[in-house]
């Protein structure tokens, strides 16, 4: 081996930043890089088009309204995904992102209510859905209607990252254990609990936490010392957050943090430090609040950047964005026109189209990343528990659950590396309640966008959906119908049988709970029926 | 090796209660039994006479006026140590019961103020206290003034234990890491942290915080949810106790309840639920307080034991009680006579006499133990680290620091062992400010007290002090004179001499802090100068 000169040593040493290198016995730059730190922000219910990052091929109205500058620097220092999928409701996104196991075999394919045992359906005539999971994901095996898995930030506590959990968590039903991010494998839990939504995002408004609650509280908890002051629920998070991250820091331990904002949920209140640059702008009260929760969002992400350049920790600091369902697309509370607010992608939130479950999504890992590019792969948000392992250097761990997610590494290394051969799955045999309820106040057939009982297959270009109630499937080339116009099952009904086939097939792999038709009882399977309304 | 024959794996089977016999293949009953549950329950301040529970070879008035039935119960159900010490304020103890190490060691030799860099010693004249660590405990090394140790905490949660730290921490100062005590290995912390008392007992007066406070806040932290309540702090905390162990029986996973009473601390509030029983008795009122925060303290030990029967919990989990320094005796804010409140032990916390250090202490082990037994084995509070580990089942671990403490676990299995050749120390080169102060008020010597700095050891039946102000050396034998009356240092001159000699050399191995001459700047060490004042 050759001897690295002194002065490169002293070179490296200074200019290496936030790395430590070990001096160690015989063994000079030959030992493992420190781990990174790595954190993965995660919005609620923001859409693909919500920023002023485009990541359709063109920049959209919705890019030129939206401000996201700190969104614009990270897109710069690595690569942002145009084709990310999440699930189309929210606690099915988290679990498998706790998990990595896809929402069909864990089971908690609809969102949970806040205390147990509700499963949160809207009621679907002549279809009895299954016994899902709705009370979530849970540390123990005893508890009913949970899915017991090994989480993320148990397998990373357990090497040596200091696990921190800030905001909505949103993973389980109070009482059960899994309501708790305590209880997942996390050192650390600010404001997460078991609600899905805040009941307020001011702190004027104590964060939506009032006298009357009882012990399955729907406040935003843990924040008290906020209570009455004047202060936006992103900042408080954000300012908790960076004191749990110092603290990693002065420990001298890699942290992993799972930054969950509670924004861009319902209900909003406007974000004073930016609303009134969108009603200047024109919007009306309901898209300036929305864009003003968008920009606060973007801020939380800022200052944590601000934060790491300041202790140099830039340079070992991955940083994940994600959304964990489509864009809610629902009016009110959202101004304009419903299902519109993903355009060029159809409908929104509770979707099985595009606008339910295609994400914003960026990468930054310093020395592997390459600044300012753009990948298309498709992956799914169960990629990132092998993915994240993957990055700490865990090359060796136990999980009581199969591991469905695929790592996205060899992709984050080539932004040229293409699998179309994978397929991927979703399975939602529910009926998300909200999206139902609007759809039939608009006077519209659920299914037209995409609401309502579905399981849906992408591999290539190909996206196959299958819609339970009406007992159709559609199929897209989304290469050239990105916006899920052009059913082609009638021009292609051989790829349309296969597709279905391979998706009857994985779901029966993972051991999926099909809906049962509510006359007979028989369960219901995907299939290709010659369409007519084609 | 001998075969176990069936009806006695049986009559094991079922008599073992709470234990689990782990069937395994080929192994018959020499697999692990499970890890027991480890509940910890310290009280502030508490002295050797402050139950109903006799501690002294007579009952004394004391055990009369105070009504502590949970305390006896737990006595009956195990054994009671006579002679079990810690130093003679707090912060020492409890770094030491965290550390395993002797407070000459650790050198947090005096309580650590609720903010960093603020040594607590009144001055003393002619002597120059050591640069103690008076920023107390420390998980990383680089902190000024802290010593960095492996706590216990942090070893049981490694070995799969649930550690829960619930009330006052008090270990290290804000807002250095040791003051929270999540960062010293505890999975949950409820209100723990730099303070060392409580501003208020009562949820009427939200537990002493108010809004002027910063962020080194001295009320009672994370207890909000009982601000403006009618509920006293001990109940409080034992409800979030009890719902943290709830928790770890739920997880199926043992816990280690680190359950530390703010009670009975300074200042003192009636707990009404307790309060008129003593003023009715005849008491004066700052003693029929304090009774009742005894009192209170009591019932939480006893919630906690219904807790364990309701779950069957009671014949796996060991319950040790102990108290962190000798019984306040200063007036006010006791009522009655200064320096009596321990008797027949002299003076009391912050003293060198046995009334600063000697500790109410008892432990219940099922199937170890036994019932209503007295051991009068001295120990010292630093044993309890490797013997809750030895119970722990945990013989393997590292720690940074030297463990100067001795497991206790022989005495416990055999209540006639003893060793008297064993020599236990303390060292406290500092000055109790609140001590010293009083003791001018009442316009006595504070060195008649046992106040001011002084080192001294105990072997046998023997006990030496040396006062560095006085720069007078005490011998007593125990057995004979518990309250330290007699000072037989001119009778047995050579034993007075060999003790402080062994006690130097003890101290020297410590690398303990020395005071010094402030005139000349010499090291103090203690010595035997032939008194005038035996």
């Amino acid at each position: 081996m050759k001897k690295t000169p002194l002065y490169l040593l002293i070179t490296l040493l200074l200019t290496q930043g936030g790395y430590h290198l070990q001096a160690q016995q015989n063994t000079r730059i030959t030992g493992p890089a420190k781990k990174p730190n790595i954190i993965f922000f995660l919005v609620d219910d923001m859409g693909w088009q919500d920023c002023s990052v485009p990541f359709y091929k063109d920049t959209t109205p919705f890019n030129k309204t939206y401000r996201t500058p700190n969104m614009e620097r990270l897109a710069a220092m690595g690569v942002k995904f145009t084709q990310a999928y999440a699930n189309c409701v929210c606690t099915p996104s988290r679990v498998s992102m706790q998990t990595g196991m896809n929402a069909a075999s864990h089971r908690v394919t609809n969102w949970t209510f806040y205390s147990k045992d509700h499963p949160t359906d809207e009621p679907y005539a002549g279809i009895t859905f299954p016994e899902w999971n709705y009370n979530g994901l849970s540390p123990v095996a005893d508890t009913n209607h949970t899915v017991n898995a090994t989480p993320i930030a148990q397998i990373l506590r357990q090497n040596d990252y200091r696990t921190i959990h800030v905001g909505k968590s949103h993973m389980a039903s109070y009482p059960t254990l899994g309501a708790n991010p305590i209880n997942l494998g996390f050192d650390v839990n600010i404001a997460g609990s078991a609600i899905g939504g805040p009941n307020s995002y001011l702190g004027i408004e104590n964060f939506g936490n009032n006298a009357k609650e009882g012990a399955a509280r729907t406040g935003v908890p843990g924040l008290e010392k906020y209570h009455g002051k004047d202060i936006f629920l992103s900042e408080a998070l954000t300012l908790e957050a960076i004191k749990a991250v110092d603290t990693a820091r002065l420990l001298k331990k890699p942290f992993y943090l799972y930054m969950n904002h509670y924004a861009v949920h319902a209900q909003y209140k406007p974000d004073n430090r930016f609303y009134q640059r969108y009603i200047d702008a024109g919007l009306g009260k309901e898209e300036a609040m929305y864009a003003s929760i968008i920009e606060g969002m973007d801020k939380s992400l800022g200052d944590l950047m601000e934060y790491l350049e300041k202790y140099k920790m830039m340079q070992n600091t991955v940083i994940i964005f994600m959304s964990d369902n489509g864009g809610l697309s629902l009016v009110p509370p959202r101004g304009g026109k419903p299902f519109t607010h993903n355009l060029p992608l159809k409908a929104g939130k509770g979707s099985g189209y595009e606008g339910g479950t295609r994400e914003p999504m960026m990468v930054y890992w310093p020395g592997i990343t390459k600044p300012n590019s753009t990948n298309s792969q498709y992956i799914i948000i169960e990629d990132f528990f092998p993915t994240i392992l993957q990055m700490a250097g865990i090359n060796k761990y136990k999980t009581i659950q199969t591991i469905d997610g695929k790592s996205i590494v060899p992709f984050l290394k080539d932004n040229n590396k293409r699998d179309t051969n994978r397929a991927i799955i979703w399975h939602f045999p529910n009926n998300w309640e909200e999206g139902a309820k609007k759809a039939k106040q608009y006077k519209i057939v659920p299914e037209t966008q995409g609401m309502g009982p579905y399981s849906a297959i992408r591999k290539g270009d190909w996206k196959l959906i299958y819609f339970y109630g009406l007992g159709k499937a559609e199929l897209y080339n989304l290469k050239d119908d990105i916006g899920e116009l052009n059913n082609l099952v009638n021009h292609y009904p051989d790829k349309a049988k296969a597709m279905v086939e391979q998706l009857i097939t994985m779901l029966k792999n993972e051991k999926a709970q099909f809906p049962s038709n509510t006359r007979t009882g028989e369960l219901m399977y995907p299939q290709v029926v010659k369409s007519s309304t084609e």
